[in-house]
């Protein structure tokens, strides 16, 4: 019998409790014993709740209990969880955690203390909600040289251009739907602006470097600005329009940046609809393999955190290795960045658009009219902006993937 | 540093070394331990080739050096794979193999042998080629209750499908360009008809029903009936036709089945073209997952075999255990499953169409002509079997997804 504690029950804390109570039999093959929780950390009670008799209010409890083995940190945001999660692994008990904010701030400094302990910190449900995709590239394709992530992280965003481009509806009132049905935030900035993908290339990009990438070296745009005649023109060039978290290696610079692309639709994920989550790896050897699946939710978020706790049961006594030294990673700026990029400017612009930009591929779409679009030759960022800036009637761009 | 041996330097077993030689680094990383070849296996010499020195012809210096602790079979075929792997979990060393012939005659029969012996039987690269499908659903997602396993499991008759959808081409002429190119085999049989995907979707069922699923018991067809007409009605009904390999647990019963599909557009396996592979996975708590890569090539195949590999240096001493007992699984007749069917027919079949199949939507194709085609209301397999052997002029039929 394994036991853990629950710190935070909320929608994840509370999942997990569900996950591990209605597929108990199905945990206990799977970390080959039972799993318990024996404590919930929470600053409320839960009357009538099946675990309400679990509730303890001191963390104190908690990581002075020596029977606890692990410790499921579902609460969200920096601190406390962060004083938590550096108590529990001082204590010698593992950490797994849904908590993306904690571990973009500080996941690599936690995996060492994790190591120096030797306990785990693992952190599946930070990245992609249900899909295992983390636990994968550690375990499974660890051995590639990783050249590229590319991810749609999050679901809110994926949610809303899908519906601007299946109903040809505008920004705000597809985001106005989406706070209706809880798939948006009332305060939708995190999503909207792109800071939560930007958490989630960061751990994944810190991943694939080895090292340790900061959220806030990732050149993070947003969807706020892409309109339904935007999805009239990708709909010419044959593209989806994706909000994108990737990183890349490319001539010995690495690059990670978070914005809305223009992707071929012949690309997977091109196709990824709705509330999905997607991230396609590139490896040396294998190519390209994508994880697919539900990016948040309850119950996959939580089936994600319980994956952990398994790996943890299976591995007692032993830390669980990542490579992700908590040493800054060089992040290029993406200046350097070289594609082509879409332009949209007023029909005057022609020439201007000819003049800056040289051999552009005109994009004609009759459903739009007083605009003259292209798509640039390939070029830095550097230079485009440059260019864009000097644009006559410039009214918006779109990079191409 | 591990030694390990290759059974069989064709093209899976050289890339085994390819992968091992390029990414050393990596591999060293990811095992926690140097990886290294002492043997190679085959009846042919290599002169010139970097590890000609290795090559043996006699697999008992193999299996009676103690320093050899894992073997990768590489051999493909039922002997003499089958007999060289038993030997070799019985002298205490792990086996990872690419061989799905073997894995679904076989599997949990070496699963068992090998927990015997304290060692492991993995087989990563048998299914989906270098797709991370096989550890994950043991290490990530075995704690789920699965209910339904379906996937694209034979890049060659994806390859087709895709070609003769893009292209408007029919059957033979694709087929005879895809073995041009090297993408079909000579003989294709195996992939045309189904029976290499109905290896791996033995091997799937077997781990999700957690028994041994024998290939001879599942429902296999193959794509040599599918027209250009076809694919005209599929874009019609916004549906992708595809060969699907699946099964799925439903009222107590175990279905599995091959046979080609019509898939809606916004599913995700709808979208998986060319010689791609993946495979969608559905949880109780997770919902869909969906794993998606190369299944076939030299280099994404030896990197999932090398995946295996690392996974028994990390665990060296301890059997990496498979839910996957050496029992029979009852699998249902597909007579009792349910579903929608795509029917064509003469027009003059209209009237005893809709006598025999009762509430039927018709599907108006204005490239198609002189026919009658319709959807069919939800029924049995055999129900339809029944209908369709009635109906007057049946021309063909597919199944909705």
């Amino acid at each position: 019998m394994t036991k853990i504690a629950v710190l935070g029950y909320g929608t994840v804390g509370s999942g997990v409790a569900e996950v591990l109570d209605v597929n108990a039999e199905h945990v206990e093959d799977s970390a080959g014993d039972k799993v318990e929780i024996k404590y919930i950390l929470d600053l409320r009670d839960f009357p009538g709740d099946k675990h309400e008799d679990k509730v303890i209010h001191d963390f104190e409890v908690i990581v002075s209990d020596p029977e606890v083995e692990v410790i499921c940190e579902t609460m969200g945001g920096i601190e406390p969880a962060f004083t938590f999660s550096k108590k529990a692994l001082e204590s010698g008990k593992s950490v797994c955690t849904s908590n993306k904010e904690l571990v973009a701030a500080h996941g690599p400094e936690l995996v060492e203390l994790a190591k120096k302990n030797n306990v785990s910190y693992l952190f599946e449900a930070s990245v992609g909600g249900g899909i295992p995709v983390l636990r994968s590239m550690n375990d499974s394709i660890r051995h590639e040289r990783l050249d590229s992530i590319t991810g749609i992280l999050n679901g809110t965003t994926n949610y809303i251009l899908t519906k601007m481009d299946q109903e040809g509806a505008d920004f705000d009132s597809v985001l106005k739907v989406a706070q209706d049905k809880g798939y948006a935030e009332r305060n939708p900035e995190a999503d909207i602006e792109g800071h939560d993908a930007c958490r989630k290339t960061a751990i994944l990009a810190s991943i694939m470097s080895g090292q340790f990438v900061k959220h806030e070296d990732i050149y993070t745009e947003g969807i706020t600005k892409i309109t339904g005649e935007d999805f009239e023109y990708a709909r010419e060039l044959h593209m989806a329009i994706k909000l994108l978290g990737s990183c890349k290696r490319e001539d010995g610079k690495f690059f990670a940046m978070v914005a809305p692309f223009l992707i071929p639709f012949d690309e997977a994920l091109a196709n990824v609809n709705g509330v999905f989550n997607a991230i396609n790896v590139h490896g040396n050897m294998l190519g390209d393999v994508m994880y697919y699946g539900k990016g948040a939710g309850k119950k996959a978020t939580a089936s994600a955190v319980v994956a952990d706790v398994i790996d943890i049961v299976r591995h007692k006594g032993k830390h669980i290795d990542w490579n992700m030294k908590n040493v800054p990673a060089e992040v290029a700026s993406i200046n350097d960045d070289v594609r082509n990029f879409f332009v949209r400017c007023d029909a005057a612009g022609e020439s201007s658009a000819r003049e800056l930009f040289g051999d552009i591929k005109e994009v004609v779409c009759s459903k739009v009219n007083g605009e003259f679009a292209f798509v640039s030759p390939e070029m830095s960022e550097r230079d485009f902006a440059e260019k864009f800036e000097k644009l006559s009637g410039a009214k918006g761009y779109l990079r191409l993937l």
